[in-house]
């Protein structure tokens, strides 16, 4: 177990034993201690991933995602169900080879970036340009690059907190725009991922300039981006052993990605009315998209479970915070981020009502930390929920931390926000890939971030004071 | 460190003092201990997996394999090198898609089995008739299977020495034909491995019947066999979680795979002359072949990295030992033990020169274990090489230990045998998948293996005496 330093400043005069009623305090324990053992959020999302499966914005199972959502948030007997409308450009997955054809034959796996323009039907074929990162490549002259496909080889570290891919994913993003730039053909990466299976990992890539007043994209054209793949670590590693050969090394692939008009999938929303103040909330969920390539257990359906199985359990212990709790399912955050900006647009006139909020989004492993974004004045309520953590050994890691990528647009909105942090050892083994499959969740792990939840948001949404809106800002 | 008993029962007047001089006993501990930082294994499995890669019997892979073993055992410098034919028909896998239709639509990941013969192209489509083992099956009413594809869910369970390989795959070698007995369409296996990808596990299945007095193969036709692929852990289990949910599961499935007429490659063999008794030879080696999902790092580039290594470390250290060292790189072991049969037939009149052989086919991870199969007047010379594996961790586990596949009918024909147990708690993750590649090695465990391999096989070389031939007939 790590061990955290607890430090809070009180700058408040509001001393922690008043925050609460024993009685309610007493309430949550209880409810925390029981959903260490309750299977909810493992059902929930073992029905998302067994009746509906792979949900890529814009796809079938986009919308057949919705209609699950609806229905399982009223199964689940949420006070108030309701769907918002969520715009976005469709991009379609198609076709997908790739093989090196000299000096070794060998069969190369790859699978598009999100956002990536397809190749002609023939193909690419070109020599491998080879640069270990993304650096190299936007440092290297163009004469390197023009008529070649760029590879780039950076592998992304392992750690806990998943700090590695922020470290690496900057390769995904920009390497097909910095290749076109230089005159380069096409563009494949070392997955952004930390295992060894032969599936690469896909994800978003730059594919589009929004107007920063209305939030308006212009899709990059073909003379603005190359098509771009990802393959393998051992494909890459593959490559790099040829590469040490000395010899030219020409490359073909296929890609049938391309853009398809434009689509309106639905966030999906469920609340638990607030017993004295239910226009104020606190905002939590999951994405309910996924990749095109799994299931998306982890990314996300595992968020939406836990989330949805929290609120619900809440609601059925008949704990009745003061304020509302509200589930938002968001969609299309694979591609874009679309459901969490349509969310904010659209609540733009009571975002001062939206008290705090969190997301859960990376997987369903056990969390081992939370942290805030709060003013100072709320940090004894924090400490509070650091108190009825702890049990679950769940340290605190302070006032400035992560709340999930659908929560941003509304955090830059003002609101505060929060996070857990779950162990993502093992996390980016499975990330966009094939793999993230029902089977990789722990049924005991998933119950542990139901229980912390649950912590969380019975004390935020009874918290009697403000978190602080704005200071985000 | 496992702990082995040391058991031997002297009932030669032979001590092991007598066996060896002290001087060879030297060189080989000497060579052993230095084999422990060579890289020749290594070097020689990372050159057949990148200049080569996959090379299923008969395919482009299979010719370049045999080029490049012939080129390789020359470079080293054995002192013979030459190849002999083997011929067999050959297979070809085509198209593979398979997905869920209802109630729950979704893509599955699918394999053809080796030697499935071709669904129609529109691919075959039917209800899921669910059995838990191949035993299920076979107990099962034909009735219950008519018109249907069956589905074997057992799941292979995870072992050091490998022991849940033999008692899973009957369902790969047998669902096929039996559910072609009772009227099924098609049949899909749960894969047999111990992984969590989403890439099934290819491997042979029965698709022919073989002469006992010919050797010759009449291959089963579509009556006789129904069109069979394997599915990944993750999928077979999203298969089970729909089947919980009693409705009836449509299931449809394309493979292209096809017998395409015969075809003759080689077992390529090197040697190194023995001193005294050049006609006197020890077999070792692994199989030239792989399947073609991957470049077959671990079965079996690894096995002849580790032979060819071990045969010429001894030659480079000046060794010597009386006997001839015969490596034989396999052709076509995974589809029906195609190379070590024809072996067997050609050398059949001087069987009796085989005074002893082992095979290397079960990956690169650390030896743990030897046994032998040889007569008793033999097991001091096998006491002498206990203890020259002592200080690699290695212990005795008896005299009746496994081989290696491609030894089998060697051993049938009457020679002496031995095994070396590689750790496969991991293997049967990769085995016959497209992960099977070259970053699964560890240079410090493939090192090991050859550095054990010089001990048995320069002690064998050099023993005097008999291991007893026709023992194990």
């Amino acid at each position: 177990m790590v061990k955290f330093l607890l430090c809070f400043i009180f700058i408040s005069n509001v001393s922690a034993q008043e925050l609460f009623t024993d009685q309610y305090l007493e309430k949550v324990s209880t409810l925390r201690d029981s959903a260490l053992t309750n299977s909810l959020a493992y059902d929930i999302t073992e029905s998302l991933t067994t009746e509906v499966g792979s949900r890529l914005g814009g796809s079938k199972g986009d919308a057949l995602a919705v209609e699950w959502a609806v229905a399982k948030f009223k199964e689940l007997g949420f006070d108030k169900v309701w769907t918002e409308p969520v715009t976005f450009p469709k991009w379609v997955r198609g076709v997908e080879t790739a093989e090196v054809l000299s000096p070794y034959p060998h069969e190369i796996k790859i699978t598009a970036l999100g956002g990536s323009l397809s190749t002609p039907k023939k193909g690419i074929k070109g020599e491998i340009v080879h640069f270990k990162t993304i650096q190299e490549l936007q440092d290297a002259d163009a004469s390197l690059v023009k008529g070649k496909i760029t590879f780039i080889s950076n592998r992304m570290q392992r750690y806990k907190n998943g700090k590695g891919y922020g470290m690496a994913n900057g390769a995904r993003y920009m390497t097909a725009k910095i290749t076109a730039e230089k005159g380069g053909i096409g563009a494949i990466i070392r997955s952004i991922g930390t295992d060894s299976n032969r599936d690469p990992h896909t994800g978003a890539m730059k594919s589009g300039n929004r107007d920063p007043d209305t939030g308006k994209i212009t899709l990059l054209n073909k003379h603005e981006i190359v098509p771009a793949g990802a393959i393998s670590n051992p494909d890459a590693d593959l490559l790099v052993n040829m590469l040490k050969r000395n010899k030219p090394i020409i490359f073909k692939f296929t890609l049938g990605s391309h853009w398809d008009g434009e689509y309106t999938s639905q966030n999906v929303i469920g609340e638990i009315t607030g017993k004295t103040k239910p226009n104020e909330v606190v905002v939590i969920g999951g994405h309910l998209d996924s990749w095109d390539l799994a299931t998306g257990a982890l990314d996300d359906a595992s968020g939406c479970g836990i989330t949805m199985a929290a609120a619900k359990l809440i609601k059925d212990a008949g704990i009745q915070p003061r304020r509302t709790i509200r589930v938002v399912l968001w969609a299309n955050e694979e591609n874009g981020l679309f459901g969490a900006r349509a969310y904010a647009k659209a609540h733009k006139d009571e975002m001062n009502q939206h008290i705090i909020g969190g997301e859960s989004d990376f997987g369903a492993s056990t969390i081992y930390a939370f942290s805030s974004n709060v003013a100072n004045e709320a940090l004894p309520v924090i400490a509070k929920i650091a108190e009825l953590l702890q049990p679950l050994n769940i340290g605190y890691t302070g006032n400035n931390g992560r709340s999930g990528a659908d929560i941003s647009p509304l955090k830059k909105a003002g609101m505060a926000t929060f996070g857990m942090a779950q162990d993502g050892t093992n996390y980016f083994d499975l990330h966009h890939t094939p793999d993230d499959t029902m089977d990789k969740i722990a049924p005991e792990e998933i119950a542990q971030n139901v229980a912390a939840w649950i912590v969380f948001v019975a004390l935020a949404a009874e918290y009697k004071g403000d978190f602080g809106f704005g200071l985000n800002q």
